[in-house]
């Protein structure tokens, strides 16, 4: 038997410093929107017109910056998080500049610390991933952190090196991308009236809707991502015999549903944090509800930011963590980003 | 907790004359082409080849009416049907232009007609939809009425105003896109030989196949046209536990279906009338057959028009009502349209 | 009841040396490839990234050679196979050039063999089907037999005439794309190291990854090839109620899983056999083994040829056959073909 096959790499396999670049370059094209909009209840008209996007001062209608992330992401899955045990976070997340369908995009990823574990059977791996479009343009950075099994558990431990992580984006450090006008922002197209003034820290919005999720959704999209673990479409992976819908699903969904309620928070442009609180599975009914973290203003005219935490759950609104300080069982993603938002 | 979710609006909330414009642009590319591919048996040849429209002195092949006609739908869901107690019905549909990728849509409704129920608990809305592309020429228009439920009982009822509106659209109101001439029709090409000298008013066609429909298809399809109702994704929202089907995907699929006889009645031009009879659900097989009700000649060259009856069941073939004159309980959709076929 | 539905031919329908064309020219676009991406597992590079195909020699990405396979096959369904018992073998396929977004596929096919079974209840029918694109040029060319059912067991049986087929084709027939240079391939963005020169005749390679298949996707991909095979859609059409999935579709998810292994095997450009060796339902998980039989040189720079057996199966790697020479009953698919791989 060969042995090309992709092992993934183990925990004992990461060097501080180094960098890896994954593969396989992926063109994001007007295919790949029409497929974002059958598998999310997307309508963010920033998202959707070219002429909207126009009348905002951009150059086009840009690719939806979740799918920016996903196509990052998925890319990193064969070298970074093949053997994980657990995704534990993501900080730092900045979007540097749109894409535009049509862009290649591909990653990179500089291994920024590691720890063993005290078991000595696994370690944290921290990474800062960057996305680039076929000009070497970064469109997008992270970092993000797993557990990863060691193949040889005697393997000896490595330096603990911790990096030293921004709990938030500073609103000063957001990237307003270049030209971004809302002062003529169209209200009546966008589906919803509410400004960035008419947001208050500490509002909290239910979006209402919800989604029954179904195995052939998530896996077209975890598939389109070119997301290739495999817990995600082998029923025989797990012991329980489900297949574990891909965390990214859960935010795109999560974020499609914030329409309602959040139809002006148009970019994502900073993603502060986020846990996938616990596992989704196909047949879930997936809600979500939103709360504003925090308030800024930018340089662009008529732009705002909100800080917003997103939460996806399959409960109730409003509800996020027991008395014991852990997510309730219900929950499945308590996001951290920032969000423009016309003035 | 916020009020700036979308309660939608309640019967007490439309005044007659008064038009709504209804959110997000949509654009319709090929990968929008390409979905409807995969989600519907569609074969029609002028929707499927540039050259072939050509052939027929279009300019290239246009988006499938009948995502013109979602996707214009789909917008007027928020403002119109939110709260809708029921779908009524359709009249004086007609397209008015072809749609080509890369068009994108809006909508207006025109408000009426008005009528409360006698148990002052709901009314019937009817609105006038116009669907135009980003230059603002109108694509399509329909009158469509709901049953809306009122918020506030106690509200006054408005006067009563209904519309008068045609049984079915005369033939000489047909508009026949700019340019058509079907007398160099490929018939091979197209699939079946059968010219509109063929057909006989009365005659009926079984189209034989079958579709099972699955949830992942139904809820890829709504979601593609933007349409929010929650009963279409949302498991919990009635107390079946059920996913009701939005009507529309069954007219796409029955039309579909319809390729099997009629491959050759390329363009629908007008929307007569149309009864979503029963509900669907997931893991319904459907069927489709259809009767020749009328037959038309045009000014375009080459261009005979045949009004339609298009039934989509999940029993028999040729059955529609029963003694009561009531719809058969296997009976999902009958639809009365006009389309386009090469003389 | 109108006569206008297609039955489909029947063995006695059959001529030697007839050709039939079939009908529904069907572009493939951008939107077919995100498609292709979120219904199958697919990596390649050269078919991800327009970049990537350049630095190959190629003008663009290539349309997936599968896919312009199951878009050539499609459109032979309704002439060929509607009435079909089984799908008995391929042979001499060869692709004769790549198709590029935009293409407009046709196909015909030539009546090569024809063949009565003792029954007098059926017969074999060889035909060679080639696809065209546009501007007429070909594309593909394969042969495939089928066992078709008699309308009239009475009819009388036809000259016998089997064809001489190629049981494997030889490697200096292969047609490899024009302008195809593999000198400057780049390894670390294809994704994995592995050049022709290390693949051994008789080496095995278990790819490892598995999907489990959902009625959805089976059917969504079924659709896009504009296959109408009623089995694959109507859960009615079989007495164990069961949907029957495209072989094809199967095919692809092979092709896509041996991503893991032989990621550098491009570009398929034979198709030497194949065989559908058990039928496969929604729910099966599906995983995928390949052996190197043969191994050739080309006259393009850097390219090499690789003959491949590539099995899908829903049970263990490597068991093909048992005692008996029958395929093992979880084998679904046997495929032998041709593939291109940087030297």
């Amino acid at each position: 038997m060969s042995g090309k096959t992709n092992p993934g790499r183990f925990f004992e396999d990461y060097r501080l410093g180094e960098v890896i670049a994954h593969a396989v370059p992926r063109p994001l094209s007007g295919g790949d929107r029409a497929l974002s909009h059958a598998l999310y209840p997307a309508r963010g008209a920033l998202y959707s017109s070219d002429a909207f996007a126009q009348a905002c001062g951009l150059p086009a209608s840009p690719i939806d910056d979740l799918a920016v992330f996903h196509t990052v992401f998925g890319k990193t899955v064969p070298d970074i998080s093949l053997n994980a045990v657990a995704n534990l976070g993501y900080a730092e997340g900045r979007w540097l500049a749109p894409a535009y369908p049509g862009a290649s995009l591909t990653s990179t990823s500089e291994v920024i610390g590691l720890k063993e574990n005290s078991n000595g059977r696994s370690g944290v791996v921290w990474v800062r991933t960057t996305g680039r479009d076929e000009t070497g343009r970064a469109v997008l950075e992270y970092v993000r952190w797993v557990m990863v099994r060691k193949r040889n558990v005697d393997a000896p431990a490595p330096e603990t090196q911790i990096p030293d992580l921004a709990p938030v984006v500073p609103a000063e450090q957001l990237v307003v991308p270049e030209g971004l006008d809302f002062t003529g922002y169209q209200f009546a197209l966008a589906g919803e009236p509410h400004r960035w003034g008419d947001y208050a820290v500490g509002e909290q919005i239910d979006h209402v809707d919800a989604v029954t999720i179904e195995e052939a959704e998530h896996m077209m999209a975890t598939r389109l991502w070119q997301n290739t673990a495999k817990v995600h479409f082998d029923a025989t992976a797990r012991e329980d015999g489900r297949r574990l819908i891909y965390g990214g699903h859960v935010i795109s969904l999560a974020r499609a549903l914030s329409f309602n309620g959040l139809a002006n928070a148009q970019m994502i442009v900073a993603l502060n944090g986020g846990a996938h609180a616990n596992p989704c599975f196909a047949g879930s009914t997936v809600r979500a509800w939103s709360e504003v973290l925090e308030k800024a203003e930018t340089e662009a005219p008529g732009v705002g930011a909100l800080r917003l935490r997103l939460v996806a759950t399959t409960g109730a609104p409003f509800e996020l963590k027991g008395a014991d300080g852990r997510y309730l069982p219900d929950v499945l993603l308590d996001l951290d980003d920032w969000a423009l938002v016309p003035i």
